[in-house]
């Protein structure tokens, strides 16, 4: 069966940068903006992308359904629109593109057969289309061939064959590395600032880490708009490296670290409007006041 | 008090090549071997340290004494050095150059202190003199001033003033940083091979995460070598985070994945006779056999 109609949810940063990919390749892309704020009504509003208003309706009328959503959400939303499967007898591709664990997907994949739809795994590596390099979507199981067509401009879609949530396990590894330096770049920087050798610290960085010290001022001081989200895929990659017999304590720390900056004042800030003009010692001295000082252990004279 | 006499403990790989600095500088340099591998009195040897074989006559000629050990060992040896202080009655100034907590620091101090002796919070940053940019030897308390005169060429001193344990904070968090990194690269690396998708998240860094796999191919290859010996400096660290109000778990971590590795059959390689010509997937191979897989977890098909 050839895709027309593609179900959209939800249509947020990323989902919605897809979605002009999508409508670009002649789709029709549909969703439900129930409940969304007037941001996200906004964005899809000047894309394109057409409200059903009711989940009903989108799953009813779609020829795949698109998941993408914070990872905590991803369970919840494949339940949901199960049912409604169940409910009218459809049988649409459904594509799981969260960032979750390749045993979570394996738990949504019972779940969305059990119903009668044919299920995709997939995973999203890179920056939404349209901000720098091309998208890559990975995707991977018996149907993921079907999904193919979709790829164009800022948008690679690539197969990882018949076995379930391969695509899944590759973007956990791979945010299991940049997510994992993000925040132990910023646990870095704010062990310094407590212990009161933050400037010495900056300088080896500056002049022994050039790399790591780039890194730091390229992304720290914007690292709180996607904070919260992240916090639920932290334990996704921490529960995929401890299946694998590997430490989870990495990420147990970087969730620890997003769980911070998400209760920061910069947390409110979207990639459309935050600051480019903070610098990292406006961010770090931000951080570092949300965490009740031990005087204890600054250096005692 | 002109320093003339140190007494440099122990001579392993970074004592040794400070040694050779001291040495380079018409320091007398003394230490013990007792106890110590063929390659350690090799070292020595060829670098010109004396052998005075006990260390009551060690602590007895030097008008300072370095502590350059495994963090492990830093405060038993201190509490060894603070005793025949005692007995000698003499007052040597005793630097304590280890990867240690500032609160571990500021325990040593206050054990050498109450024997007589004058003690000196230092931390070493960078590779052993001589093996690319110059080594720097961080001071810091009432005394880091006398320590001043020792570098030269290859080994730069650097005063972090008079408050206590600031060096050892400053190692602290720079080692979090390169240690973390590398360690976490490995995890990430080691999910990749046990969930199957190794080839694939390599060829997604290497276009995508270019300096990450650079680092990668430069360190994991022989990053055994060092690993029993740093598990206690990931330990040292996880307190002083802690203690910080940060998360202990990246460094729970990289004390597990220097675990792992310190017991791979790589790990019996010195610097000097490891197989330079080892590959990034010969080490991940080797790494990955150590841990058993769980089939339930790899990829489902």
């Amino acid at each position: 069966m050839a895709i027309k109609t593609i179900g959209l949810m939800s249509p947020g940063d990323m989902g919605n940068e897809i979605g002009k990919v999508l409508l670009k390749n002649k789709y029709r892309v549909i969703t439900s903006l129930n409940g969304r704020s007037d941001r996200t009504r906004d964005l899809c509003f000047k894309a394109g992308i057409e409200d059903l208003r009711d989940l009903h309706m989108v799953v009813n009328e779609s020829d795949l359904i698109l998941s993408i959503m914070p990872p905590s959400e991803a369970e919840v939303f494949a339940n949901e629109v199960m049912k409604i499967i169940q409910d009218l007898k459809v049988e649409p591709l459904y594509a799981e593109c969260n960032a979750i664990a390749p045993s979570t997907s394996e738990r949504i994949r019972l779940l969305i057969s059990s119903a009668g739809a044919l299920y995709v795994d997939a995973g999203i590596i890179g920056p939404p289309p349209g901000r720098g390099e091309a998208t890559r979507l990975y995707v991977s199981g018996k149907y993921a061939e079907q999904i193919l067509p979709l790829g164009g401009e800022n948008l690679k879609i690539i197969s990882l064959g018949k076995d379930w949530a391969r695509s899944s396990a590759l973007k956990m590894c791979y945010a299991a590395l940049t997510k994992g330096t993000m925040t132990l770049d910023t646990a870095v920087l704010l062990a310094g600032k407590q212990l009161g050798v933050y400037e010495e610290l900056k300088t080896e960085f500056s002049e022994s880490q050039p790399e790591a010290f780039n890194r730091m001022n390229n992304r720290i001081p914007w690292l709180s708009t996607d904070a919260r989200r992240w916090i639920g895929e932290m334990n996704e990659i921490r529960n995929t490296l401890e299946v694998s017999q590997l430490p989870g304590g990495f990420h147990r720390g970087a969730a620890e670290i997003f769980s911070l900056l998400s209760e920061s004042p910069l947390a409110i800030e979207t990639v459309e409007n935050a600051d480019r003009s903070r610098t990292l010692d406006e961010a770090i001295n931000i951080f570092a006041e949300m965490i009740r000082i031990n005087p204890e252990e600054s250096n005692q004279s």
